[in-house]
């Protein structure tokens, strides 16, 4: 079997030898900030967890290269059209598409970016072709539906952790699950250890989202590569939250309202503030016995699937690296 | 055969059931705007002519009806999406989406009905899906091309006869081109007469593009449906003006770059001179005449069609519907 970095490795060198040929031809400046999008790097997380399927059961890795990449454009479509919407300015450090080259041009090039990811998707030579469209469309229309709650928990002040866990299955869960499952899929298993690759993805990727929400919060800023407290900030209703807000006593909960509510604030004053109510309410440990709850759900789920172990551990090993947990 | 109105009708019908089942479930503030974008109406043209292509060579429309709802998803969401780009508020006397419902959910409303538009074409029962998928896709990334060069025009100062046929091409004629030949691969014949029909369909298309062109300076406002002197009061690189751009004398040159470059002019007196110039060189003549060329390339092309008499001339009929010609 390849080994995670040399996935990412095969993955990383299609994106640059593609998005180098989509810019060979115009209009330029359409294809320009695909690419531009495409190379701002990232774990190529998806990818790989196709091309990593795949290989469990064949070791001819390169048939599964074009869905890997579809997947991955598909991926920074989102990202690209979220950001526009989060009105969000940076990106691993850099510039987002719409910041650079404009909103009009962000919609378009993202759009692009959407059929893109389906032409690639049917260069590959698959029995098995038109289920894997079927269910990449479907994952596509679940993360819009995602995003759409995601947007929809701004406004609203009581989300139940049943809405929330939909919300994450939805936004993030499922393109985990559907890369697992293409990966199957392109080796011709039959559909029942696809859907249990599926069910593998949706319970690591409840378990990915739940960490970084944790992570936001309680990580180490050197480790997380990003500021703690920004969704303390945005009052992004997290799990931390969420859980939160339905857990507090009276005073913690006018407490942690008033940091919500208010429109000028300290950042640093109102992290701290907030950090201490989850404290005093456990949220931490709340959060991780929920992680680990899902990633053993996932490992359970490993183990119905027909490979050998030395396999099992190759999936058990990235679901680690996702969750940080390099114990 | 089925006549033009019973198509739209059928696709209408079906319109109106998909989109009450959209709305039947969560998230609703994605899927209504979706079914409100939908049910602004217009013509159906793209979906009838798919539908009217199948019905070439087989009577069970009914099999081509979800692909006929794909293309309608699909230029509906081109649709909302030119609009946030283009800022415009109306459309057929209607606020647009972005406008009703919020930049941010008109953009994700569009990308769910991008893939919803896979979501029905995938439904088609056919041999062929694969060939219909590829077209499809092929198809939206020409017409996103197509947009970026509209896009590109607004600020150039000049743009060659040869370049604005290739924008119109990509945006407004591959579409229905796409419409026809998917109609003929849905209905199993072969690839040339598929072929075939795509040609007509760009030829048709370059036509009606134009005649649109033609129409928002010297049309009819009644018969018209919009405002005359649209694209004259935005600068819009239309035939008309690419074209008069290319052929006037010094003085018109002065005359028109003088209006182009205006920040703050009387509308009417705007068109009134834009217009004068466009009589002076004489080109509604030769838009016209453009305009028979490519319908007569069109009618040539049906010509090689292996279908009976009839059926071309219902071919040549919504031809002339589209270019407004009832005679």
């Amino acid at each position: 079997m390849y080994s995670v970095e040399e996935l990412q490795q095969i993955i990383n060198r299609e994106i640059e030898l593609r998005s180098k040929e989509l810019i060979e031809k115009p209009p330029f400046e359409l294809y320009i900030p695909v690419k531009y999008a495409l190379e701002m790097g990232g774990k190529r997380l998806r990818p790989v967890l196709l091309l990593l399927s795949y290989n469990l059961f064949s070791d001819e890795i390169l048939n599964a290269l074009p869905a890997a990449l579809a997947i991955e454009v598909f991926h920074n479509f989102t990202l690209l059209h979220d950001d526009i919407m989060d009105k969000a300015d940076v990106r691993r450090n850099q510039s987002t598409v719409h910041k650079n080259f404009g909103e009009n041009n962000a919609i378009l090039s993202g759009d692009a970016m959407a059929f893109l990811s389906y032409r690639f998707l049917m260069e590959s030579k698959s029995e098995r072709l038109v289920d894997v469209a079927n269910l990449f469309t479907l994952t596509a229309i679940e993360v819009c539906e995602g995003q759409q709650y995601d947007m929809d928990f701004e406004s609203l002040m009581k989300v139940t952790e049943a809405e929330y866990l939909e919300m994450i299955r939805l936004k993030t869960a499922v393109l985990l699950a559907c890369s697992l499952k293409t990966g199957a899929l392109l080796a011709n298993v039959n559909e029942n250890v696809a859907s249990l690759l599926y069910s593998f993805g949706i319970n690591l990727g409840l378990a990915f989202q739940l960490q970084d929400d944790l992570l936001d919060t309680f990580g180490d800023k050197k480790m997380f590569g990003k500021k703690i407290g920004g969704d303390i900030l945005a009052n992004k209703k997290t799990f931390l939250l969420t859980k939160a807000l339905g857990m507090t006593s009276k005073v913690q909960l006018n407490e942690l309202t008033k940091w919500l509510n208010k429109k000028e604030f300290n950042p640093e004053e109102k992290i701290l503030a907030v950090t201490k109510i989850y404290n005093e309410i456990g949220i931490k440990e709340l959060t991780k016995r929920k992680i680990e709850y899902y990633f053993n759900e996932s490992s359970q789920t490993l183990q119905e699937i027909p490979i050998d172990d030395y396999k099992k551990q190759q999936l058990i090993l990235i679901g680690k690296q996702m969750l940080n947990r390099n114990h």
